[in-house]
């Protein structure tokens, strides 16, 4: 009989690394190794947020994706995560993903999961999202009892984008980067330019919190967001 | 000069006390009085994940809600909780509110800040939401890189969860409570009771989780959700 390794789905927060369970600390305090994603080959948030509660001889597996991949080529990249995570999970060696935060939100853990679901247990501990994290920084409600609430990536149409926040009562914009022009125009258009903050990098060093008319450059860094409330 | 406390914003997470962040045991550790709602007199679920974080000196403020209060009876609720955290506050003390899951996302700490801001210094620690949680729960991803993703309370109209749930790509609706036959009705109609997982009780000992054609019974108790996610 093999007994295999856990998949560990773990949410570290959103940035600031006090920001972190006590849950996905004792996670991480254990774990023979560790997974995570490495944009264009940069430093991973999740590694640097993580690396204070990780034992010192954890393994680690670095997936690399390319900044704005194609569906193909993420799809090969996180297949070939998957392997390498399984061969781990085969020697019976839990292996921890180490996520921005909340694994199960946006993030790229939905598509490890996907490839090992079944075949491995698995155990995910969930984590403060930067949507949250952007409301407190802004001191702004997201949602009412009562309301309606939406997340959109900003990579959706005007069309798209528009219809939905008619629907919605408060919602936030995720993934700004280069679409910023786009929404700002459809928010113009529903007049609630009045209600919307934008907020960057947020419990980072460089955190910053606007009304989004103030916000005077078009250069949105990936990490950013707008916020639509009551006010 | 007189030096106000701040009002301080604490998410404890969805129930596991283990899903509390370290910034927020950092905060309870030292919080000189904290305040909490308490829903028909019954025991605070905050207040016990709080717990085995506070000083035993601790003033403790409790806010007494009825469970399906009018607006007017909230209304004055919230005043009072207000007022008597306001008293702590203009003595110097820090009040931390203790608030289930986030502190923003759909809980009653919105209706303090809205009545306290502007006056006193305001820090919010952000928390873990139900809403993760109970994906974490079902090892189900709440919504892809490209997706748009609603939060939508039962309390609705039939025809207003309908118009949403078809703009949605994955949602959660919260506060069944009586509501499970409308909800499952519109479910039905739109061809999503095979996307659709019940979660009730979530990260507690008494959790359950199923899909939601396997629910056989109506009466579903305030802290249960569904989630309609792509499978």
């Amino acid at each position: 009989m093999v007994i295999t390794g856990r998949l560990i789905g773990v949410g570290v927060g959103p940035g600031d690394p006090d920001l972190i369970t006590m849950k996905a600390i004792k996670v991480l305090r254990n774990a023979p190794a560790v997974a995570y994603i490495s944009a264009n080959g940069r430093p991973s948030m999740a590694r640097y947020i993580a690396a204070q509660y990780l034992g010192g001889s954890a393994k680690e597996i670095k997936i690399t994706l390319p900044m704005h991949p194609s569906s193909e080529i993420a799809d090969a990249a996180y297949g070939e995560g998957a392997s390498r995570i399984s061969a781990d999970l085969e020697q019976g060696r839990d292996v921890a993903v180490l996520c921005e935060g909340d694994p199960l939100f946006y993030g790229s853990f939905g598509h490890l999961l996907d490839r090992l679901r079944g075949q491995y247990p698995v155990e995910i501990v969930p984590g403060v999202s930067s949507v949250m994290a952007a409301a407190a920084a802004a001191e702004q409600p997201l949602a009412y009892a009562a309301e309606a609430f939406s997340v959109l990536p900003a990579t959706m149409s005007e069309e798209g984008l528009s219809t939905r926040l008619k629907a919605s009562d408060a919602a936030v914009i995720m993934k700004l980067g280069r679409h910023l022009e786009k929404v700002r125009s459809v928010l113009e258009k529903q007049g609630l330019m009045e209600r919307a903050i934008y907020v960057e990098r947020v419990t980072g060093p460089e955190q910053k919190v606007m009304p989004l008319s103030e916000l005077d450059h078009a250069d949105t860094p990936y990490f950013s967001l707008i916020l639509v409330t009551r006010q």
